[in-house]
């Protein structure tokens, strides 16, 4: 370039988010993000599936949204229809189902569909980061409900409904994840979720049904949804396939009325989601979902099993948690001079990455002391040594866990 | 339901788009959509791609973004920095390109990094409905530069910049697609492209160069890239794979400095890409797209010359339009009374989709007698049977052509 080089940070408009800073590669213990375990990838189902659908229905890649329109690939939309209803007690159509990029462009789609700046949404207070950051930018007011080891309190959700109330304030929607609930991985049962409902019909009150976990359950049994519960069918449902077979695959679902998804597919201006995706999902989940997830289940258990020996072998009782009912993940409280944000950088520098409690939480005091570990996609011996390390950095920085391996010597004798 | 349905319509905010209507299925004879030729999808091609990828990298698929980070499959991006640097002249790495979910997301990111309602930009008169819909949208003014057999007019462009600075408003970008204009098929001359930059830096404007449809050109040749020009960097570069490969598989991509691509990382919260489309492009392109495109071209150019001849026969001299050097459109002048968004109307009623005019200028006057045909999805007999029925709607709402198919009684004898 002979000129001066274009001065394109001139142009930039206000409150732009912070600039990405560059991908430098995965820690080396990597206890964040919702991968999952590699060895559990269907690859020879997925081959299978290829070969068969592109050499069947290939030549439709030349149409945009396939034979099936924008709502989104016919088969996978009639294998979520029968899959629904088995496991969540779901009874919709095809026309009620919309496919999407991943879960998180239905977060996107339902929040332009019904969220304006300063609106107040509730939500549970711990909970899924992607969903509180984009309440965050869009400016709406979160106001989060504490949990226990049923799910959202509804004594303290009846308490916030009353007061919102009773300040004029009508909240936009009620987003819980009843299914294996992130970070804290329990299942609301079906008594409670009535009691949810019923607050959220008395109050007028949609629900936002987060599902997007529910697969990963250890013993299979789950209530049903609450989409399925509702007698007034206000409840938005949404799921994905990145939990059940892999994340890279950007495929997700919303199931809603029309009245919301004619807007949505207004709002959604992709000209589609990934067809190739959609075509491969449908072809491998319609026969060999159903015996893929328990499989994947039990390798996800025995990490589980692996982290919390882990944690207990290194931590002691310095780490609490508990035993979640499936997921990929264990909400971990630490003594209260452990700051997880500064345990953050400090384990990171080491090669460990976590997730810091505050950025999973409404609660920024309750959180401060709680981080959140993702099992799914390192080894069983990564576990094992990365909790190792977290846990010498954790005494280095915060002098616990005064032990370590149960081999240390105490630091106040 | 046994309760009062949740009446989801009282919680949209205002200045929602208007809901979609129900998808009903393609029109009989469709001319509209970047839909491309089922019979040249290189179906055998792709599923060797996707068994060889997924042999030998499906494992990755089990973590976002695969081993590649948030800019895209490494792979796909070797692939674009040697084919940008052989087609379009463009020096470039991997690391200053963004894949992303086809050009659209594109457009949506460009929009997002630079633009805030009430701005303005430059576009070509008559251009990319999708682009100047999305403006409309962000409320962002939309200055058209009319456009000539060589593309947009930089006569035109120096009286509209120079007016703009009178009025004291900067423009944000102009936004042109140089290389197979959409809808006019024209393709910029290189020495057009110098003036064209020449006043870009003169105005301190950036370029936002939408190269899409840049593989489709009946000779294979084509100038240097904006972006390949540039000496100052002032250019944004995108391009898209719906064209040259297949429309379905949502994959396109965004050349940039790291000061633009770091602010659209950090607008991109969809976890990336589909990763399984990134990869069969990957491993089907890198040794088979230099011998696919002139075969997909050849088809194409066979189907324009169908649409042509079809319109001198059916239209005669009502028809009036430039032979495109490239492209799927067709952009087609009829006389002075068609009024094209009505005869859109009535020619759907006959199962004939078409693009009216005015969807796609600035100018709804200049374009209330033009439309835009779509070539490469229907068959050559489609074509022919379309054009038939789309002239005989035209003849009996406004009367032109008079003749049809050179066998008709005039109207007036």
């Amino acid at each position: 370039m002979t000129l001066t080089p274009f001065d394109f940070a001139a142009l930039l408009p206000a409150g732009l988010p912070a600039p990405a800073t560059k991908w430098t590669g995965l820690a080396k213990y990597s206890f964040v993000g919702g991968n999952n375990d590699p060895e559990q990838v269907p690859v020879g189902g997925l081959i299978d599936a290829a070969n068969a659908v592109l050499g069947r229905e290939g030549r439709t890649l030349a149409t945009y949204g396939l034979a099936s329109g924008p709502q989104g690939y016919a088969p996978l939309r009639a294998f979520l229809t029968a899959k629904l209803k088995r496991d969540a007690g779901i009874a919709c159509t095809a026309d009620d189902i919309l496919i999407v990029s991943g879960s998180l462009q239905a977060l996107d789609l339902v929040n332009q569909t019904l969220l304006s700046r300063g609106d107040t949404v509730i939500v549970e207070q711990d909970s899924y980061q992607g969903a509180l950051n984009r309440l965050t930018r869009l400016g709406v007011h979160a106001v989060g409900i504490p949990l226990d080891h049923e799910g959202m309190r509804t004594d303290a959700l009846a308490a916030a409904l009353a007061d919102l109330r009773d300040r004029g304030i009508l909240p936009k929607y009620i987003y819980t994840i009843p299914t294996v609930q992130n970070p804290t991985g329990t299942i609301m049962p079906e008594a409670r979720r009535a009691e949810l409902l019923d607050l959220a019909e008395q109050y007028g009150v949609p629900v936002f049904e987060d599902d997007c976990y529910a697969d990963l359950i250890w013993d299979g049994k789950r209530p049903p949804a609450l989409y399925a519960m509702s007698q007034t069918g206000g409840v938005i449902h949404i799921g994905s396939f990145s939990k059940s077979i892999a994340p890279a695959l950007r495929v997700g679902y919303i199931v809603a009325p029309w009245v919301l998804l004619s807007r949505m597919l207004a709002l959604k201006t992709d000209a589609g989601s990934g067809a190739l995706e959609q075509m491969v999902l449908a072809e491998y989940c319609t026969p060999h979902f159903s015996e893929h997830v328990p499989k994947l289940t039990r390798g996800l258990r025995a990490k589980l099993d692996t982290l919390m020996e882990a944690l207990n072998e290194q931590f002691g009782t310095a780490a609490e948690f508990e035993d979640p009912k499936g997921g990929i993940f264990l909400w971990v409280k630490l003594p209260d001079q452990v700051d997880t944000p500064k345990l953050y950088q400090a384990a990171l520098a080491a090669g460990v990455a976590i997730n810091p409690g505050p950025e999973w939480s409404t609660d920024k005091a309750h959180s401060h002391n709680r981080l959140r570990l993702c099992f799914a996609s390192p080894s069983h011996q990564e576990i094992r040594e990365g909790v190792a390390v977290l846990a010498e950095v954790c005494r280095r920085e915060f002098g616990v866990p005064e032990r370590i391996a149960n081999i240390g010597q105490p630091i106040r004798a």
